[in-house]
């Protein structure tokens, strides 16, 4: 194989799994928006700080396993919420 | 179910998709490190926007037919790549 066609290669494995995060976090958001519209029915708090913190936790401790920067996963977990904080206040105006 | 236990069953279930999009990620990191040596070893160029500009379409594609906002995967992906070139940089240095 030449660099160019492993360069390839590789390509297409990052395509195909760019497109598993993508359905997946559309199908996260679809349980997300679910969350919020039962959080707001059911009159729960909108955050739950606790939840967050074993959230933040556990991915931590998979990333390791994984070989993935704890940090980055923290910080992709981060990115994940303000995402969904923006989803509620959008649908509360 | 009480709102409760509704809660808790949307919880299981994004526990489970993040766990799906760490490893995913873990694997995509995988790749992009092996891209990264192999364009250090066989003298290609370490960035390439036309291919760049693919992955943004392809993403925002797939993201419009999974009812995803078009811009959050854009963002999305840009997140992943900033993170990409920052472990091409440390491997470098």
């Amino acid at each position: 194989m030449t660099p160019q066609e492993q360069l390839l290669h590789y390509r297409k494995s990052i395509d195909n799994f760019d497109a598993v995060l993508i359905h997946t976090l559309a199908e996260r958001f679809r349980i997300t928006k679910a969350v919020g519209t039962l959080k707001a029915s059911a009159d729960l708090p909108p955050s739950d700080p606790k939840r967050e913190e074993e959230q933040v936790e556990r991915l931590r401790r998979l990333a390791e396993h994984a070989d993935l920067d704890p940090d980055f996963a923290e910080k992709f977990l981060e990115f994940v919420i303000r995402e969904v904080i923006q989803h509620h206040k959008q649908a509360r105006s």
